[in-house]
């Protein structure tokens, strides 16, 4: 292939249409990068799915071709399907250091650690990977180091800031790269992908240091114990936590799985400062006198089995929430979790703690641009394509009404589904063809053997239950030797209903009757008899649709 | 029993500790009177049910004594559980008409029409009830025709509010009864039970008129076919919109089975006013030019089955959404339904209609009182003691906050949970004995017939399937005669897993073998055998763990 010929593929395979599983290719000839490698959590619909991560099917074809895998930070939208990644395809892993950190506890637990590639970066690398050379600069997030990245392209210049806000107070001092990002819009940027997270919100994101600020008034007027919970990976929040428990004068004990590790690995690397004497072990807290304990905890989104949720509930084997306490829960509730976290609110303000929380206080703001901001970043790139991602199709809509705003020329705009290719070649861009892409469901252990049927049949049952009806037959002549056995799970209380399961059990016997004595000895026919006759009859008596299950046993 | 030792009790029996089925029981002697019979609708883990009402179990032991059911308003959370009183307890009902209007539509139903006693009030009714004079007084609601009640007992007045905000420019002009309120607080009042459903939200709640001009400056603007999705109870709402249609020159086509009851109901008795002309089928409207169409339909919810939802992916039997149309969501989701909408919102942005919803515009306003006008109610009663109702627990927390904000001493609060009873006697309240009071959970025609077992089998029947394990023995000497055979659903693709299951077959051909040898013949223990051994292997190889089911036949 001459190199003429070649184009610019840019083709997100996750994080466009959906919240979560981010990840994009960027191919070039014969060179493939990946950036992020995420994973999402289940849709309501997913019955008993763990994890969701993207179909990775373009990238096992090219598999030659694939130079590395960038990670912008290291939350799990961003991480958490690279290990499934890295088994398919051993390629070169880049990332900042904590990154990297967070990432290595994943490997080690998938037994990938020994062979992964893994390779720091900082904030001012430059990477050379076949026909890209990718520059890093500097985001604020909700996570320490978290990055961008620029991708010289024969093409030109593509930005791709992964997620961001600009913190112009950020707790670790590190700001987000103004002149990089000026620079680099002064030099012409060809195309522009950045984070719709938060484009339905106006104006912009506050500081982290506000949250601060918040959790210093909390420490400081509390009387009793204090017990806070936020999101394990948010460093930020738990550096402003563990200074105002040092100002006051409190020993700090760290509570729930998630926590300790992060902390650790942060700790380790240097991206928490903590003075020696301030962590107390939990066995120890109850020495000291309440107005000298903190708490920090996992559990900021009420999830039933975490630290906070079992303390609240006096499940927890170490501690539980008593009156007096004063209990903070610096998050803000991920949809779909807003039920669990109100309980949780609930169950503290029954036991006689004072809560503090979302609806009534400022102790959380997002980690993702809001709308002004949105704007300042495309106004530093000034980007002749721009391509929002990291967002649902409303979301990625209203960003490119910004970007319209902002200067943009609505026909440069691409608003993609996951598979969707922009091609770019003279400089000019268009939407390329369709790459296989769609969710694979983790379950257990098992990677993609959950599919529709699985997944439909689990939603019968949750709603109505199962009837499972088994009769043996003479292989001779087709009388019942045994049964009919009706067993029913998740329809009715058994003991309730005896008389309508022996009825149930008369019209299965009725109904073999009549097919055998019409002769009909095909085993599906029988089954299809027994499941309509009685289907019918247990909708009629009770509105309900169990999953009819007949088996038919021959001797 | 003398006069003098009788007593008032106030029993919640839905409504406190949670959102939803309402109902208050008022009990003086031998008098029982019942403000609201409401229901509410499942939580995530109450799988395949359909709704939950309270248990009346206090009312069945105490039937000769209860005088009426006194209705508030007409929304499911005050009357969706009447039909299943009046079914143990056929006693007078009170309403207004339009909230009778509603009832009968339900009784008809469920075949009570003929036979129930339903008794119309308005908002300057006095009904005589056993030792009890019900007052009604005029509310504000999200429905026409809400009211609350001035009990007056011999212990002293109790006021009850209902569902309530002020609203002082109404839609239909029917404004709450500062009066009457006033003068009850001016007389003495021993009691208020006030609405805490937004007792978290500070300020007030706008006028349900900011909606109408927000509706207006869309039809104002509107090129292309207007369709509006709103809550089909909401006629203050709907009455804004056929106005809207009327003075834009658009005919109106109403969509969607309840939206179609509602106005019919509110029309025939006047609550609604539709120039001759406005309305037109469905059919008729492809007839029209677009910018003459309106659409009013229900899914404001994104509910899957509604017509919006349908509308929206074209498999609405009349109409679809197209390019061009403006789309107006005017609600707010309901906790729990955010997925739901959020996705149907997605699909209309992907059509190319414009969309205006919560998120970017005022098309909603609570129909529930926020933090000034709960205190406002505070102030005009003047209770001496406080009932916090309607609300979850942190909501009741929070508006006896704003009651002790408002003087009412903190000694006089009662925070209380389903069940428990209020005393007051010689002018004086306390805590009183605990009653039967619980969730009954209804499932097609089952009324209380799944409990926590069912309940907890088809969740496990949602997360990982199940198998069934059949095998036929003999009754002689307990060989095998037939089997094992394994059905396996919502566990694992069959095909993509033959060699698991044929695995597992074997482990159960061994585990019987080696029972059998041992002696082991109880079917109890060969089951457990079963499940055990197959369990383990399971879950070793798939990390799952489904429901297993042995069934052992003999012939």
């Amino acid at each position: 292939m001459s190199k003429t010929q070649n184009k610019l593929s840019i083709i997100p395979l996750g994080g466009v249409g959906e919240i979560g599983k981010n990840m994009t290719v960027y191919t070039y000839g014969n060179d493939i990068i990946v950036i992020d490698a995420g994973l999402k959590f289940p849709e309501e619909e997913m019955l008993g799915i763990d994890i969701v991560i993207p179909d990775i099917t373009y990238l096992i074809e090219n598999k030659s071709k694939v130079r590395g895998v960038f990670l912008t930070h290291g939350h799990e939208d961003h991480i958490g399907g690279l290990p499934y990644l890295l088994k398919s395809l051993n390629v070169p892993v880049f990332g900042t250091r904590l990154t990297l950190g967070l990432v290595e506890g994943k490997l080690r637990e998938h037994g990938l650690l020994e062979t992964a590639k893994l390779n720091p970066i900082t904030n001012q690398s430059v990477i050379k990977s076949g026909e890209f050379t990718v520059s890093v600069f500097q985001n604020n997030h909700s996570i320490p180091d978290t990055v961008g990245f620029a991708i010289d392209t024969p093409e030109g210049v593509v930005v791709h800031t992964g997620d961001f806000k600009f913190d112009f107070t950020p707790v670790d001092g590190q700001k987000a790269d103004f002149f990089k990002l000026a620079q680099l819009g002064e030099k012409g940027v060809l195309a522009l992908l950045s984070d719709s997270t938060n484009a339905e919100r106006p104006g912009y994101t506050m500081s982290e240091r506000v949250v601060g600020q918040t959790i210093n008034d909390c420490f400081a007027t509390a009387e009793g114990r204090v017990i806070i919970a936020t999101f394990s990976s948010n460093l930020h929040r738990i550096q402003q936590i563990i200074a105002a428990a040092e100002k006051y004068g409190r020993n700090l004990a760290i509570v729930g799985r998630s926590m300790v590790n992060n902390i650790t690995v942060a700790h380790e690397l240097g991206y928490i400062r903590i003075n020696p004497g301030t962590l107390v072990e939990l066995d120890e807290i109850n020495k000291l006198p309440a107005n000298r304990i903190a708490i920090l905890s996992t559990g900021s989104q009420g999830e039933p089995m975490s630290a906070l949720t079992r303390m609240a509930r006096a499940t927890h084997r170490k501690v539980e929430v008593m009156p007096g306490d004063t209990v903070i829960i610096a998050s803000s509730p991920i949809p779909g979790n807003e039920k669990y976290i109100s309980r949780t609110i609930d169950q503290l303000f029954r036991i006689g703690a004072n809560v503090i929380y979302q609806s009534v206080s400022g102790v959380h703001v997002s980690g993702h641009a809001s709308q002004e901001e949105l704007k300042l970043m495309l106004s530093l790139v000034r980007p002749k394509y721009f391509v929002p991602v990291h967002g649902e199709y409303r979301m990625l809509k209203r960003h490119s009404e910004l970007a319209i705003a902002t200067g943009v020329d609505p026909e440069n705009i691409f608003i993609v589904d996951i598979g969707d290719s922009i091609e770019f070649q003279g400089g000019k861009g268009r939407l390329g063809p369709k790459y296989t892409a769609g969710n694979v469901l983790i379950d257990g252990l098992g990677v993609g053997d959950v599919g529709n049927i699985v997944l439909r049949d689990r939603k019968l049952l949750s709603q109505d239950g199962i009837l499972v009806v088994v009769v043996t037959l003479s292989k001779q002549d087709g009388t019942i030797l045994s049964g009919p056995d009706i067993i029913s799970r998740g329809f009715v209380y058994v003991r309730e209903s005896e008389e309508l399961l022996e009825e149930a059990n008369k019209i299965v016997m009725q109904t073999l009757a009549k097919l055998v004595s019409e002769n009909v000895n095909e085993w599906s026919s029988l089954k299809n008899g027994v499941r309509d006759a009685l289907g019918r009859y247990l909708y009629e008596q009770t509105r309900r649709r169990p999953m009819i299950l007949p088996i038919i046993m021959e001797v």
